[in-house]
């Protein structure tokens, strides 16, 4: 198996005799701030791949498609190879992070509805965040693609939502990204686990996310831990 | 009279017996960078006042309504009181400035269409770029207002095009406010002069606006006189 591609949490690999599938391993590494700031904890990457796939199980069951096919090994996953559409798609239900610092509101405040934003995926600029007018011009996708792709996150944000409240925990926002399959489909891609999305604690308002690392807040190992276990008592239920 | 607002470059005073109106006044002073960097010129005040004039009085000619009423004195204007819309609305036809950096592009390119972009006028959080879908669920306006506002940007860019164009001068991006008079009407308001706009020499891509000022190119009062001759000679044409 060929390395295609190492990314900040994950490793890309294709399968032999299988061009249209790829195998992505989760790796231990933590980074943020764009990876200026860098850590780990042992385990991560097996506890990522697990909420991913329960995840994605979770949606398949919804109806939402994802590029996931299955699990193999305790941190691999077989996925569909799909071409990544540049835009990294946020979807909030409450104020926080970096929309909380450029309009200087309260962290938790709940939003009439959710926010979808779109920021250009490209490391070297930082993933500015963009318009629909700005991603269009620029081709980063097209207008058909992004309504989409708006739709799409909408639609998880609303399954999501549902899963998390079953177990005690507040989706303030989530980061996806999306791929175009060999069939032209616009399918859900990348991960969605405490790496990127805010989970808070629905009595107590602990983070159960990155914002443990990118804050400082220590025991991140036991929190995203906690978050596998209700996630698997929630996809149970 | 009494100031009501002072601004980076002009004061506002109310005007007796007239409760709609108010009395604007262009001041010498440069500011960029959210008035970092402050500067100034003799006569500045006078030459924005002209050229607003000039482009007010065009606009209404083609069409564009606007809070414009009539010049007084040599720094003044009367212009229809109206609540501003907290939104700057700027307009690019190529790139420049911020939108070179953040995306990486090379400054002077041409956009496949004209770009109108948000900006939470906001001097505190230093006009953040927004989304139509942020300004809408913070309030800072409506989706009808955003529509207006776009239609009339996008209006006043094929005019400004064809009048700057008469004089050789290439429009590569500008800045408007609107606001909302006492009959609910959204009228083009604030101003159109070289701090406002980017302005090149067709011919020789000199800069003829206010990155003279921000990036210490010098003969700042040459360029905006030579701006002002310019205009007249258009709008004379």
């Amino acid at each position: 198996m060929g390395l295609l591609y190492e990314g900040k949490a994950k490793k890309i690999f294709s399968i032999e005799g299988a061009a249209d599938q790829v195998l992505m391993e989760f790796k231990d590494s933590l980074t943020a701030f764009n990876a200026q700031k860098l850590g780990s904890f042992a385990g991560k990457g097996a506890l990522n791949r697990d909420i991913a796939a329960m995840i994605f199980r979770y949606l398949h069951q919804q109806g939402v498609k994802s590029h996931f096919v299955e699990s193999v090994e305790q941190i691999k996953m077989i996925t569909k190879k799909v071409s990544i559409i540049p835009l990294e798609v946020v979807v909030r239900n409450r104020v926080a992070g970096s929309l909380a610092k450029k309009l200087d509101r309260t962290e938790g405040e709940v939003l009439k509805r959710p926010l979808v934003e779109f920021y250009f995926k490209d490391d070297k600029l930082g993933d500015p965040f963009v318009s629909d007018d700005q991603a269009e011009i620029f081709g980063f996708a097209t207008r058909a693609q992004m309504q989409e792709l708006k739709k799409q996150a909408l639609e998880i944000n609303s399954h999501l939502l549902l899963l998390f409240k079953k177990v005690g925990i507040s989706l303030v926002d989530f980061k996806v990204e999306f791929g175009v399959d060999s069939e032209g489909q616009v399918l859900l891609a990348d991960e969605i686990t405490p790496d990127t999305c805010r989970l808070w604690d629905e009595k107590t308002n602990e983070k159960m996310d990155k914002d443990r690392f990118r804050r400082d807040l220590g025991e991140i190992d036991k929190y995203y831990g906690e978050v596998a276990e209700r996630i698997k008592k929630a996809v149970e239920a």
